[in-house]
């Protein structure tokens, strides 16, 4: 997380414009009298205003003797006039950025003044209560209510965060000025009220994709009721906003060099391009990457594996985890440290299938499906083996190669070579704590240098925070969403010939994965260290 | 009335795109298929849309098979999509012009397509049930809930009034896609909501002078809650929108010609210009002009003398009545007919006093106070007589001298003798009834020839007219508002020397209206036509 933004040329912003009183000599209209004043601070813009909000306005107008803070935003040509509030020296303006993922929500209080990050909370998406998958969310909208219900569970929830960083940051929440959120087609549409019915059902249609900037009020949001919302827009139903923010906030839109953006959720989506072309494309290869792992899979958490490494002269497992707790479980990237591991010291073939007799006697057998005990049970937190089942690791060579197909697929199509990618972002929990060097030996992401990697972590709250807090990148928004083009997955037979080839770790071919190298055939294999405070992909 | 205005190019239209519905090769979303394909009739424009309405736009679009009309309206550089139709060949597309009279409202049913006036009606402003003067209604305002009822007072009625009409032409209110308000500074305040205070304290200061464009549904008014309302501007608390709408309905700020707009009210308001500067004032003038005779002084209706001519032969009054009806009173064109007779023929002096001599028996004197019997009382309509008054005469003379100073002193301010002004247009009821010859006779008006006198009808209306078809009359407003120069009278010494000499008929010099010659001193005196049809001054 950036704790500070670089301080840039604001959309929204406060001013306190010189005013005299009116008097004989200048009986300009309270209102005429206010724009005026701002035109001089604000020269050859327009400046616009909803007739809503100018009863109150006028009457804070006079409240405050013509002395004022005038709060304005940016749209096109012209600055609205969002509110009129009394002069607070210091007590400054706020933003809010919202990641509005359909499994968690994670919002920022910025100060829009200075850029400042000034507080930050994560929950759990309550629109889960309804159906934890989006589909089931879908469905739910088109039953009666089902709509109002959805959108309400977001906004109420959202709205009690924000009370709370009011409260216990002492601000008015007239003094929160702007929001920018960025979430997928599906969920966007659900913030805004609108069905998203047509978006799962051919020939998968949002009703639509750039809404622009809302008025809070609109919205029922407990923030200034004439801040604008900037809604990140979508290209289409598989490619929503929460990856224009991603685009945004890793800068490859700026750059000439070609860069690759990646972000594995439920979904993997590829992002690949430059200033001038961006294409993109998405595909299944998630779950078996986020802890989808039968017996001891889960989502990060105290006592949860984030790390492993094998120790060939003791023959045993290092393993980290989370808070230095007994082992509870295993996470995508522990998972990916394991198997990456396995296959090193030969426990797993090529084929990802264990190897008996360098398993030796880790290997049980349950229901006919055998499984390597990575913890006995006496050493994890509930007394039970801790265990990684041959499906387990089946399902993660499909992932791997559906992952590294997309890519290949993609780079083909605009016909540039993997190695020369400038640079590769991971976006996200899973490029934030995968180690790259695992992902690399099992063959998921190429084998370019480890510095071309970039993890950026949530990109979709750096990217509304960058809108919200940027006039430039307030901008780069719609030119973003206008240069992509969005590549359709054909699974023909090429694809499927691709596929194939990538079932191997780490490949059919090889020669693909250079630094790849098996215990025996390498004298200088790097070994994991196990810190701490290790985030091996941080920028 | 202007019975079928010439068709211009509008800003408010309705377009149907044409659009393929959605498929596997075309996936873009509902709202920005739309917009694209709104671009392709309106190339080169900014298509906007408010978020309240998308909903209802989207699910028409499914349910019409992407075949709608759109219904746009221009503010600025874009077009925002007011609403989305189902097509109907032949439906229309209609506009409401309003002249919104602090006594009297005048609503216009418009064809936004052809231009043609499909209705129109008038009423008494229900506000006069709060108070008949506009100071009792501010006060009012100020009261708990008085702002907000004297809104809805005028709003219920304008509603039933466009109900009524939808119902007599079978027009669906959706189809009814703009409006336009022409009123005073105060009217449009409380049509707005906004609190009118002090307008009518020192410094004389409105709320607002240019409210723009406001949605229907933020007003609550019976019409697309998407479209447009159309507010005049105001120039200050004494110069509102329904004289810019004269100024733009007498076409003056558009000559090179300097002219001269003159609209009488309870307040005289007078305009001068052309096409590069305006300077406008306003003063007392009115009541006597506006039928205020204390014992037959009427509005014009049933049985009003609305024209009177007096024959030297026979010695008697020709009066002509509304509908030829037994006279029951007098209105303000008859009355400035009768006293222009009166003095033509000697029976009252330069001073306005009767002359006992010439009056004859018709004099009779009532509490001390002088009075001509101008209809017995055998030939009115309630048996009794009709008789002018001393006083009434007096005021009438006041009036007039009031008039004709404002007149000279604007012009003395921008150096422009009376006789060079290329058209001298009249507004209101005044101007539609009274007899130019009449008024000059009585020097209330410059002795121009009588082809430079236009009367205008009303303004207000006409002017609303135009500003809601027309494009070009629409952007014209802001310029006229922004031309006006505003002049405060000043009642000093040079004024009140200028009124003295025109409390004589016509005026102390004489030579200011060689056309005005009393019965004796002429030959030629023109004999006044009284035909059924008769408006002297129509357009």
């Amino acid at each position: 997380m950036t704790e500070k933004q670089e301080k840039k040329d604001p959309w929204i912003k406060n001013v306190v414009p010189e005013m005299a009183p009116p008097s004989l000599n200048d009986n300009t209209a309270d209102m005429d009298r206010l724009v005026k004043a701002i035109g001089k601070v604000l020269p050859g813009s327009r400046i616009v205003m909803d007739y809503p909000m100018i009863r109150d306005m006028a009457s804070t107008l006079r409240r405050c003797a013509y002395r004022v803070e005038a709060v304005l935003f940016e749209d096109g040509d012209r600055w609205h006039l969002a509110d009129v509030l009394p002069v607070a020296e210091g007590h400054g303006l706020f933003g809010i950025a919202v990641d509005l993922g359909s499994s968690t929500l994670v919002v920022r209080l910025l100060n829009l003044i200075t850029g400042e990050t000034f507080d930050e909370s994560s929950f759990h998406n309550p629109q889960i209560d309804i159906g934890a998958d989006i589909l089931t969310r879908i469905h739910f909208a088109a039953t009666d209510g089902g709509l109002q219900k959805l959108q309400s569970l977001v906004r109420n929830r959202l709205n009690l965060e924000i009370t709370r960083f009011c409260d216990r940051h002492h601000i008015e929440s007239e003094r929160i000025a702007g929001m920018a959120v960025a979430g997928n087609t599906t969920m966007t549409h659900l913030f805004l009220g609108l069905d998203p019915h047509w978006i799962c059902r051919e020939p998968y249609i949002p009703i639509i994709n750039s809404p622009g900037l809302i008025r809070a009020n609109d919205l029922g949001l407990s923030i200034n009721p004439g801040a604008p919302v900037l809604l990140f827009p979508n290209v289409g139903s598989y490619f929503g906003g929460d990856l224009i923010a991603g685009i945004l906030a890793s800068g490859m839109a700026r750059e000439k060099a070609v860069s690759l953006l990646v972000d594995v959720g439920t979904n993997a989506e590829v992002v690949i391009g430059n200033n001038e072309w961006l294409m993109a494309c998405a595909g299944a290869a998630g779950p078996a990457l986020e802890g989808g792992v039968a017996n001891m899979g889960m989502m990060a958490g105290p006592g949860v594996i984030d790390k492993v490494t094998y120790d060939p002269e003791t023959e045993t497992f290092r393993i980290r985890t989370i808070d230095g707790l007994q082992p509870v479980g295993i996470c995508g990237s522990g998972f990916i440290d394991l198997v990456a591991q396995l296959y090193l010291y030969g426990m797993i073939d090529l084929r990802g299938k264990f190897v008996s007799g360098k398993c030796s006697n880790r290997l049980v057998e349950v229901d006919g499906i055998r499984e390597l005990v990575v913890v006995p049970a006496g050493k994890s937190a509930n007394g039970k083996p801790l265990t990684l089942a041959q499906t387990d690791v089946d399902g993660l060579i499909r992932s791997k190669a559906a992952m590294f197909t997309i890519l290949v697929t993609l780079t083909n199509t605009v016909n540039m070579p993997l190695r020369e990618i400038h640079r590769f972002f991971v976006a996200g929990t899973f490029g934030s704590f995968i180690d790259p060097r695992s992902a690399i030996t099992l063959g998921m992401i190429p084998d370019l240098p480890l510095d071309r990697y970039v993890s950026l972590g949530n990109t979709s709250l750096e990217g509304a925070t960058l809108g919200l807090l940027s006039r430039e990148a307030a901008r780069d928004i719609s030119t973003i969403r206008d240069r992509v083009t969005y590549l359709e997955l054909n699974v023909n037979q090429e694809f499927m010939n691709l596929f194939s080839a990538a079932k191997f770790i780490p490949h059919t071919e090889r020669s693909l994965f250079p630094s790849v190298k098996p215990y025996g055939m390498v004298d200088n294999l790097r070994t994991l260290k196990l810190e701490s405070n290790d985030r091996p992909l941080a920028r």
